[in-house]
């Protein structure tokens, strides 16, 4: 389970530096490399299918900046490996840890700092939990727009490493979009502030974009600024069903011809219909062969719902207003997804974005490569985004170890990223690359640009301490 | 004019580089130093109120990315110094050009590539002028939502070096949030891509939004690709008027206690009102003391009107619906500004933002500054984001050279972005630090900021030829 890159420090090390730690901050909690910790060495991308090793790395929980500086100042003097780690709900492997690096966790920075409604913005630290942030400013009428699926068990610092998308971005944009500031540790300790209060600003590069999304290879978020958002006075849920996958797919493209701009637009096929239906019970099936899922909101809803209606209806969709009851059931089965993957399946779940023009040719590919490597392929995705997380899988045969996973699967994985790119796509439209997706960047990016980006690591982190072999 | 910058190239330098190009591109566009060129060695910001120095810079304008490659690959070779130009209307001095120095004009660069409705999405050269690609897209009911005052004059390619701002950004955001990917030249000549064509991607460090506000100094923009938006299905302009200026700043905070969100929230104090009246005969400043003047677009205007108009009303502000052609009258009286500088007075304009909450501070601070130093004070300004652009001046006395400063107009500028940055808010909003602004940069970033900030500039430029003396 842990890494193959080229590792830094020795347990001996990790030794030297938990004790000086206990020394310098009896109160810090701390966890010495053990069966136990081997739950840190991965996180929902990577989760354990098969053995893991022991014993786990060495965790850390801060409580305060002050903190975080002294743990990295003290790891960076040892030349320990550093990974920052929010509650471990990524699914690129950005979390992964080996057992002579240090996890620093941020699950005890989790205080909300600050709630401004005239400014619109909320000051927190990085363990706060995106629903959790939504449920204390929600009185003053204020939202965190920035949504991930997991947005019930992921933490503001791991949605800021991730540039976290979720349902909403395609009307909010992504977390880049409602991020002012950021304070971050860098890995020597020195502790430093990007971005500005204010809701523009242009004083020299832009360091805060470079730090979100950056996976935690840049440094520790510690404190993050963010915009929120007034409630909109309504909201309602729209269904739109089509006869199979591809008029559902292509049919999409009728919402760019009007000037609706929903807040929500997620795509779900055939075959996720029925893997819903199977895990939760549930008769979508029945109500058609592919499900566009809509939510509008803002003023004048029965307008947009006759002008969206009307286009919708043009390409064969089935509109249905749906009561608010009947809507969250409809989105709470969305953001469950497909209820867990099948063990007795061989799965890749993948994370691809295409100009929305693009989306129903990705769908129209699945067949060729089902045939191509005996493989099933279905995806659900935010469509107004052109991002898709299809899934690909293959039955594993009786005599076969599921821990032993058929090239197959991978190689359709990896054609269908291909297909993507030469559609004008991206490898990973909002779950990173981490270590699991690592070896697609060079797919996607120049050597010249990854060039570049190896030198703005070294800017950042001249030892290459923190959250090493990620990313880029 | 010329920058204090080191010089880093000599005269017979461009002379040896001119005559290669002249061989390698015989109909490619130059014009040697000379006399006709100073107009080349300064911005809209830098315009010389004195003498100027001759000879200007040399410059080339060329028509191809391949001679944009090789044209800095040349320079690259013979270390000389290269100034990115768009259409010069930087505020900043972010263009200015000394004679050892080699203006690169993107004007020739003025194709629009591709305009895709299904993707709404353009590809541009950087030398498209803002409102005549709006002009373009209109047909197809799209629009570009960036929107500097200055859009009839400015190039995409310089919207993207200061990260533009505009009008309507308070609701579609800056330029930034309008760019999707950036061909850029790097200083030896080498061409990258940065960013992708779908609306989501996290495929390593975000370096298109590290270009965006670069000011130049990483490499060339040469070709973007640029999200558009849907007209909206109407506009309505609404004028709320205020006995005088500070309850007009401080009646601006109503319109966060309500969910409407206008496309545009402009600010616009007692002086300035007199300074349009006085430019151009209208009787603005009989209507009111001080001027909330606001945009809605989208559906359900009369709804947003009904919130927005009573929350207004309820901190004394007078109300008024425009129609169509009186609204189009006060945004072009908008746009135009103040109608000039009065040459008669030492005059600094200012580009400061702080969270709306302390916008009405600001202005409470106009009479002490005044006091203080012996100048006026006013600003009009984008409020829905903080952002205004006070106006410093002093009257030139009879027996003193317009040409030669007051320091009193300076140090109340200085003594105003202090004030500024103690209420969290920031040196620059839109127009960028540039040369003229430079100065500032140490007051909002730290040593440790502004390291790893020349730490990414060698990154990209390691000779620092790109727009060498700019911005950090």
């Amino acid at each position: 389970m842990t890494d193959t890159i080229a590792l830094k420090s020795e347990i001996g090390e990790i030794t030297t530096l938990l004790s000086e730690l206990e020394v310098a901050f009896p109160s810090l909690k701390i966890a010495w490399p053990s069966a136990e910790t081997v739950e840190y060495s991965y996180d929902a991308g990577t989760v354990p299918k098969a053995q893991v090793q022991e014993p786990g790395p060495a965790v850390v929980w801060p409580s305060s900046v002050e903190e975080v500086q002294a743990i990295l100042k003290a790891a960076s003097r040892l030349h320990i490996g550093i990974v920052p780690r929010g509650e471990g709900t990524g699914l690129s492997g950005g979390a992964t840890a080996a057992s002579n690096q240090l996890v620093v966790s941020t699950q005890l920075l989790n205080k909300i700092v600050e709630i401004n409604v005239e400014d619109e913005l909320a000051v927190v630290e990085p363990g706060v939990i995106n629903s959790e942030l939504n449920e204390k400013v929600a009185p003053f009428g204020l939202f965190y727009a920035p949504d991930p699926a997991s947005w019930n068990l992921s933490s503001i610092g791991g949605n800021v490493a991730t540039n976290a998308g979720g349902l909403r971005c395609v009307k909010y944009g992504v977390t880049r979009e409602s991020i002012l500031s950021l304070d971050v540790v860098l890995s020597d300790g020195e502790l430093i502030t990007v971005g500005q209060r204010t809701l523009k600003g242009v004083t020299g590069l832009d360091l805060r974009s470079l730090i979100i999304g950056s996976e935690g290879i840049l440094g520790i978020v510690v404190g993050a600024t963010l915009r929120l958002r007034p409630i909109p006075p309504a909201r309602k849920t729209i269904s739109v069903w089509f006869p199979e996958t591809q008029s559902g797919a292509a049919g999409l493209s009728a919402i760019a011809r009007t000037p609706v701009r929903p807040s929500i637009i997620e795509f779900i096929d055939e075959p996720t219909l029925k893997a819903i239906d199977n895990a939760s019970g549930t008769q979508l099936r029945s109500r058609g062969g592919s499900l566009i899922l809509i939510e509008l909101d803002g003023y004048g809803l029965d307008e947009q719902i006759v002008d969206l209606g009307a286009a919708l209806t043009a390409v064969g969709g089935n509109v249905i207003e749906e009561d608010t009851d009947a809507g969250e059931v409809l989105w709470e089965l969305r953001r469950s997804g497909r209820g867990g993957l099948d063990p007795r399946r061989w799965s890749i779940s993948s994370d691809i974005a295409v100009p929305r023009s693009k989306f129903k040719d990705v769908f129209a590919y699945f067949p060729t490569l089902e045939e191509k490597y005996g493989v099933e392929v279905s995806a659900l995705g935010h469509a107004g985004d052109g991002n898709l997380h299809p899934l690909i899988s293959k039955e594993v045969p009786e005599s076969a170890d599921p821990a032993t996973p058929d090239p197959a699967v991978a190689a359709a994985n990896l054609d269908l990223i291909k297909f993507a790119l030469s559609l004008g796509g991206t490898v990973t439209a909002e779950h990173g690359l981490g270590s699991a997706k690592r070896y697609l960047a060079e797919l996607e990016l120049s050597p010249r640009s990854l060039e570049i980006q190896h030198a703005i690591k070294r800017a950042f982190d001249p030892q290459s301490l923190i959250n090493p072999g990620k990313a880029i």
